[in-house]
């Protein structure tokens, strides 16, 4: 550790700039304050501020003192327009090229920017740990074969009762229990399609969906869509009109990739114009807790009149990765949910369930989340800056309000493929833009997961990544 | 628990007999020795005496005490050929009538000769809960979002000690963990199959297999499989040549729901006969380890010279019911499936894979397999004999050497879905023979479980059950 106390010094600055504690122009405490304050040395102190000087956020004023720069851009501009695939449905061969591009990303030694999740590291995985061991040890053996699905009772109440606190009004008889939030989102897709249908997507879309549509042999449309609004409803309106579709698979908050959040009374309008033409809607909302705002955005499941909406979340982003605990409220599909789902893998794990309500009924749930949030909120900030410092000139990327995402376009002619290939060389992963679109667009566009630690580590992978980024241009 | 000391000293009475260690004309021990080897009074022996007494089981003979009657048939004569599909083709539609059977059946109230899992009392439960607590408290967070498919490297190590020490070579890079033995081989199916394929399948067969051909809109070809040595190798090859069919999903050892093990010399001729036309064979293992015999019957995957056996089992049936880890070992198709695994639910939960690993590298598992064995062996003599001594004659019941279950054809002229609806109706589950038949034949069979605590109630149920099977004719 001793060899990092100046990084991790450095990086608590770092992430004070971030927060807006300390801002351009502001004097850094003086080096006898803060080796007061940190019960460090002087010269701890100095080999942080000459990293952050080396980091472009702050500048030594002869005798005066380190101050924030004034200079250093807070993020890059964000993307102009919306994405315009061609609308036309589309046969799927996705999959081969998403699962190279995932498998080259797992390794621990790699940074992980490619990565889906954020660092594990924010999760109470010892207060969850503590819980299961008492579950574990008191589990009533009869626990074991029934309550299989829908899933446990506890954890079912426990998850009604945190939308009800926002809001929003749902039975736990609504509710299926599934093997996380894919699962649940697989299970509706089949539960509302057959074969050779056409299914509505964003575009860029998540890949998981693109997936899921290849394996159901259904066709994709992609509808463009806006990196800080959300899906184009006239361009909806025009591609449901066009192609009869069966279904459509969105995600109205923090969309992934975009990290979009469309506005309440554009879900409304989502909502009305899907149930109009009698289709339904399988909402993705796994990021829907993650929000920077005021309060929590209402999901398009909050304006179903019709049960129309298949709503599906999880814990796996915001309280138990790894965990696999997910649910699907389908609406009237509810029926046909539970039974694919007791007839694809018959019940989710017990052990798992019962943690997890356990945690949830002791309550401390939404303390974990306002310091998720705010970590995650401080970590794009930081992750943009230095995209902001490091990337080509020209290069754009989103500023969601919650997620864990950005969106990064290269000027002309970049090539996020390329990239992908030598940042891997380079020990850092991506997700290049061509794995969230089945027309295989978006070749100058990556996503970035910013919600992993922010240290010297990850700023010197961004500034390899810029480097790079020049390079493949 | 007073009221029923009795009752317990009977069960245990009833299993000596049942397990030989007491014979048909065995004397029981004297009401004194019984006081004083069970620290009971005289009046609960006299009590279990005479419980035994109308059970059947024993006689009281003037001045000489009591003694196993030697009239008490151990079982009913087992059903005499195979059934006979007419091997055409069947499209599906059998779910809506196996999902109502089922969760008619889910009930902790009814008695569960309909239910798929044996007793849970049977596992170890407090020693999983145990490894479970030790391994939630120190999980690495970082083990939550990589090892994520084809899953945790020491529980796919520890599930490849175990082939091996059966003299079956698996690597365990070849494992892929799924969320119990039915996502296993939904998976497998669908790496193999397209829509509109035919796939062999036994018949009778187990009804997840119908449901997952129906799911993935596949047509099955029912072959006919003999109560005690499996499927018929003949009708397999004919099948094959007039049907051209896509794969098979088949249970080599202790079919569900005929209980019938294929012998070795079978096995291999399987393993062959579908190699030579390039048939995967999906083998279904989930009831491998329940052997009665000398030596755990090898499955076809120890035939398997060219990667064609993809072969599925789990925890669920012999160690951990409800934390629903189970595996694949998919031979040539690994690749395929595990990609499929990831798309689908993308992993399967970490704390529950992390525990069952801590308890196999622990060692004890073959200790509770052995006892676990021999309960199984024990509760299905009590079973049979129970249905030879209360069920119509002319009942025929198969006599599994492993699992848990027995077949029973009811004499000519029985309802199996009457009989169902008037069991529920008196509080107890069966399986009627219909829901395992994509033709909806075996009207006339059910499948009792034989797998849970084997006590005066489940006598009486099983009592009630042949008076309804008389009345049902």
């Amino acid at each position: 550790m001793k060899s990092t106390r100046y990084a991790a010094l450095a990086d608590e600055i770092e992430q004070a700039i971030a927060a807006g504690v300390l801002r351009p122009g502001d004097r850094l405490p003086s080096v006898r304050q803060t080796c007061a304050s940190h019960t460090v040395s002087p010269s701890t102190v100095f080999q942080a501020y000459y990293l952050l000087e080396a980091r472009g956020l702050v500048r030594a004023r002869e005798r005066s003192g380190w101050f924030v720069t004034e200079a250093a851009p807070a993020a890059p501009p964000e993307p102009a327009a919306s994405s315009a695939p061609d609308g036309n449905a589309v046969e799927l061969d996705v999959s081969a090229m998403v699962f190279d591009i995932l498998e080259a990303s797992m390794s621990r030694a790699v940074a992980p920017f490619g990565s889906a999740f954020p660092g594990p590291e924010l999760f109470p995985l010892a207060r969850l740990g503590q819980e299961m061991a008492a579950a574990a040890q008191s589990l009533d053996p009869r626990a074991t074969v029934d309550d299989l699905t829908p899933g446990l009772a506890r954890l079912r109440r426990q998850i009604a009762r945190r939308y009800l606190a926002d809001g929003i009004a749902v039975d736990p008889d609504e509710i299926v229990i599934t093997n996380g939030a894919l699962e649940a989102l697989n299970l509706c897709l089949a539960a509302v399609t057959r074969p050779g249908d056409a299914v509505l997507v964003e575009s860029p879309c998540f890949y998981g969906a693109l997936q899921a549509l290849e394996r159901l042999g259904l066709r994709a449309i992609e509808v463009p869509t806006h990196p800080r609004d959300g899906i184009d409803l006239d361009a909806l309106a025009s591609a449901v009109s066009r192609h009869a579709p069966r279904a459509a698979w969105l995600m109205p908050s923090f969309q992934n990739p975009l990290g979009a959040l469309m506005p309440e009374a554009r879900k409304r309008e989502l909502v009305a114009l899907l149930a109009r033409h009698g289709i339904p809607l399988i909402e993705d909302d796994v990021y829907g807790e993650l929000w920077f705002g005021e309060r929590r955005p209402p999901p398009a499941k909050a304006f179903d009149a019709e049960g129309l909406v298949l709503h599906c979340s999880s814990f796996s982003k915001s309280l138990a990765p790894g965990y696999r605990i997910g649910w699907a409220i389908p609406g009237r599909f509810r029926k046909t949910v539970a039974r694919q789902k007791l007839s694809l893998s018959i019940a989710t794990s017990a052990p798992a369930q019962i943690a997890l309500a356990a945690y949830l009924e002791r309550g401390g749930h939404d303390r974990h989340l306002r310091r998720l949030r705010e970590t995650l909120r401080i970590r794009q900030a930081s992750v943009l800056r230095a995209i902001a410092a490091h990337f080509p000139e020209g290069t754009r990327a989103t500023r969601p309000e919650g997620g864990y995402f950005t969106w990064v376009e290269l000027p002309a002619g970049g090539d996020a493929l390329a990239l992908h290939r030598r940042a891997l060389a380079a020990g850092i992963s991506i997700a290049p833009g061509p794995i969230f679109s089945a027309g295989r667009g978006f070749g100058h566009c990556l996503r970035i997961n910013c919600g992993h630690a922010w240290d010297e580590r990850a700023h010197d992978a961004i500034a390899t990544l810029g480097r790079l980024a020049g390079r493949a241009g």
